[in-house]
């Protein structure tokens, strides 16, 4: 076996598709945020960021940087353990109070990232439940599909955002058995919705454990931030609200709210929980800061959806074909790896606009995308010089345009 | 189902065991490591730290300090994306070039922690590696076991350190097979240390890839803080090497150093690298301050081995009973949860010393122990009082005692 020609041959068919990722490096400029620089073969460039998943800035907002330099100072960089073993902070017990309080719930729970929030927490419950089946959204996030997995429960998956292909499921299941149904809230790469209060009528119907991933909720929907759910008023009958602390809160981490015995179960049994250093403090300080402020402040959100909705209507006018959803989330359809690698470069290059192609995995293949996430910090101009690019570059390549608004 | 009260029962069995984990509530004190505040029920005392993985204070270097407060003022909080999504900022490219070089590797790859850099590298390696199949030590740690486990690839366990055993389940797998040898080079518990060269020796007999966990060598051993492996000499001869940002560097993060095409390989392909936000930049510029000065300054790894062989004499002087081993972890062996609980509450309540049992399923149930880790911020009056707490307990609870020494 020779594995480096191995790995060789494998990343040369990922080029020869498209689908080999190059990272564009940056240095976001807090206090100028959508503003960065680029930096490209020893070149730096300024550029205006529209893909960033800091949705609302915050990642550079005073009180929460104030936060972490008063945290550094404190307490130094980082935990020095596991949760267990020295590495339990009053930054962590005071976020987990702050996060339950967000969600309505007994009790939290800090992970190190959105993404082993849901692989332990589902992996563990789904694992340590006797004879547990879990039905999955077919659209959910690698993070959840990864949990479930892992946990070797039985898996169904239903229909995306259908309660009624939900319910034709569950109702093939022994009444006793354990079920477990995770879904999301927001879908983050066609920014889609789902019928919450629905999926939670068929989960109390049968008796379901419901798991909602907020990740692209919290911060942004409800009257607190507490995501789409709290705005619709459903958090109560959510058995675990799932969130990140790195997109609208704009630092890192993630965690689950829940019931006081289930938070506790997770934390007792957890493998990527337990057996992990625990997140800095000042992260967790800068997090809890972030929360705090949202809690309070609409003006975020008011703009955020403000900006969107702006952003939405000079791309319909130009035609450039968006997937139509209600969120904050505006994807704009290219289905061609290559075709869309190539419009990103041209924004870069000629525009100092940056908006990464998404592509296989992320999506499926043919459904390649520009992902814009519009967001407080972008300016009129910002917009202008967006949609006038884009514009430019579909006239250019002839690419097909929506029939045009008016 | 009830599921509240399954949680429950859980829980209480995890209790009556005395198995049932109540976490430190902790504030570190930066410039005064190993000094904490330990908050409990509403008071505050101070408390003298001797469990931290922060193995050499360098949470509270000025140096990464002022790396990670630059860095929050110049670009914010979090890095606001996933790697591929705008996630990537400058610093993370200098860190892992700073990784690269720490290990003599062509190239490195940055994880959210250590946890998932096994989780996620292992997972993919063994995956992706048609018919792999890996030989795992038998006292790897969870990370390890998690990520191989989620492979689904075949799995040998070899003996523990014990390259005849791997030589011997080598031998029976057909020769054109990928072959996939996972261990660890200071393991955590015991602290004891593999015998790298002869595991290479039969890797390098049989074609199998090499795959090294330095969590808890790097920083603290090898000329430029390496690791166990550039001690001796051998990072060369090693494919994979994984290691920690959280522990000795004091901060947080994981990574793998090892061939470009590996590492490009698993940056491609492994979905707990791919789908998750990236590490702050301040973290990152945090870390790489903390590598860049262990590699040139050598006085920690000093001051620490004179501090591990302090405590080691003085609690052998005591006829105290430690686990042998040539590493800077000195395992007091308890041999029973409720016992090890008792004691550490003891230590914490009438002398401030706060040193974590180590209970199941971290340890093997029966071999429970307080695991004390010297660090060069530890004075010698700190050490009195631990070694003379430790015997007044010893004496009032009529606990074993070694043979005195001298
Ligand atoms: C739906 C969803 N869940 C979970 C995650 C993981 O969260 P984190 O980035 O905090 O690891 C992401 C994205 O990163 C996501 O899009
Ligand atoms: C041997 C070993 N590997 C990996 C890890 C995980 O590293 P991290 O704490 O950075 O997640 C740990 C401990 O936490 C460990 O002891």
């Amino acid at each position: 076996m020779d594995y480096q020609s191995f790995f060789q041959t494998e990343l040369t068919a990922l080029k020869d598709d498209g689908r080999y990722r190059i990272f564009a490096e940056l240095e976001r400029r807090a206090g100028s945020f959508p503003r960065a620089r680029h930096h490209v073969d020893g070149d730096v460039n300024e550029v205006t960021v529209w893909c960033s998943n800091d949705y609302l800035g915050m990642g550079q907002h005073p009180s929460v940087l104030a936060a972490m330099h008063e945290t550094l100072d404190s307490c130094g960089a980082g935990a020095g353990g596991t949760r267990n073993i020295s590495g339990t902070t009053h930054q962590h017990v005071q976020l987990e109070a702050e996060l339950a309080d967000l969600h309505g719930k007994e009790a939290a729970l800090l992970f190190t990232s959105g993404y082993v929030s849901n692989w332990a927490a589902l992996g563990t419950l789904a694992a340590r439940m006797p004879n547990c089946v879990v039905l999955s959204d077919a659209l959910n996030h690698a993070s959840m599909i990864e949990g479930i997995r892992h946990s070797r429960a039985e898996c169904l998956r239903f229909k995306h955002n259908d309660p009624a292909d939900l319910d034709r499921l569950l109702a093939t299941i022994e009444p006793g058995r354990p079920k477990l149904v995770a879904f999301e809230s927001v879908y983050s790469m066609d920014g889609d919705i789902a019928p919450i209060a629905e999926i939670l009528d068929v989960c109390e119907k049968h008796g379901a454990l419901s798991y909602i991933d907020e990740v692209h909720g919290v911060g942004l929907y409800g009257p607190r931030g507490g995501g789409v759910a709290e705005r619709e008023g459903l958090m109560d009958r959510i058995d675990v609200i799932e969130g990140t602390l790195g997109k609208a809160f704009g630092v890192m981490g993630g965690y689950i709210a829940a019931s006081a015995a289930l938070c506790d179960f997770v934390r007792s049994f957890a493998s990527g929980f337990i057996f992990s250093t625990a997140l800095p403090p000042a992260i967790a300080a800068g997090a809890c800061a972030s929360i705090r402020h949202l809690k309070v402040s609409t003006v975020e959100r008011t703009q955020h959806q403000e900006r969107v909705a702006h952003v939405r209507r000079r791309l319909d006018a130009m035609g450039i074909p968006t997937l139509d959803n209600p969120s904050h989330i505006i994807p704009i359809m290219v289905g061609d790896a290559h075709k869309c690698k190539m419009i990103s470069d041209w924004l870069l290059e000629h525009h100092g606009i940056y908006v990464q192609p998404i592509n296989y995995p992320t999506v499926p293949m043919g459904t390649e995308r520009l992902r814009i996430t519009p967001s407080p910090v972008h300016t009129d101009g910002d917009i202008d010089r967006l949609v006038t690019a884009l514009s430019e570059i579909w006239s250019q390549c002839a690419l097909a345009r929506r029939a045009m608004a008016a």
